[in-house]
């Protein structure tokens, strides 16, 4: 048990089903100037610094059309978290919360969800403003924000 | 083959490597009035039908603290779609365009993601406006909507 896995005071880790009920591929890579949890943002920042997306070989000609959006959405898998806190203890806070009550890599299924600034596309390149995950993420998905309401 | 894996002309599918990076569980599952692709709206709307999440047993605690977001981010998982296209032709005007650059469910890792309003939480229950996904639909995730920039 390394110093990540040993829980704070009140919170509550369950065992888990197993996470076999469908499987992901990791499309591309996420080079961030981030290589520590303590040092990303909690949030991603429209004047944050240029993050190169990286997207693996087959499917590069899925990015045809996404020049013409502002902005993305950007999912990836937080590689590194833990998943089986239900009850989890907030570091900008101290407040024990439940998991689906804050934005903490810590979920049962550890997806990140961004929405950045495109800023060019280069090649198998999508360079982006607004993320904040570590240096090395596994991208699962992008696509064009949403329409507003 | 059924009807749904002819491609339409100019699509492009690809023979993508095994899903096998990572893993996921479903956690819940979601309640809508929608049973066929056609009749699913392509995108919720904050007007739309109240539709219920059910949060499966050991991940109820979980929800502990979600009522204070008046608006919640809803990932699942788009269990009905195929995967391999990386060029398709899109529904509401015809043209072919690169996955990435439209919101369609088909693509290499087929995860949704919504924007609801919180109508209620009722014990493991959380009851919402905005969802767009067939009745059914493997629950992924929730969170709380981002902060505004």
């Amino acid at each position: 048990m390394s110093l990540d896995d040993r829980l704070r005071p009140d919170e509550v880790a369950i065992v888990a089903p197993p996470a076999t009920d469908a499987g992901l591929v990791f499309i591309g890579r996420i080079h961030t100037p981030w290589t520590r949890r303590t040092e990303t943002p909690h949030q991603g920042r429209p004047d944050g610094p240029i993050c190169r997306i990286e997207v693996f070989a087959p499917w590069v000609p899925a990015l045809d059309g996404l020049e013409r959006s502002a902005r993305i959405e950007v999912l990836y898998w937080l590689h590194r978290s833990r998943r089986d806190l239900v009850k989890q203890r907030r570091a900008s806070d101290g407040f024990v919360r439940g998991t689906f009550s804050i934005r903490s890599p810590i979920r049962p299924n550890p997806i990140g969800s961004s929405i950045v600034e495109l800023v060019a596309i280069e090649g198998a390149n999508v360079l982006v403003r607004g993320l904040d995950c570590l240096d090395g993420t596994p991208l699962l998905d992008l696509k064009p924000d949403r329409r507003p309401d």
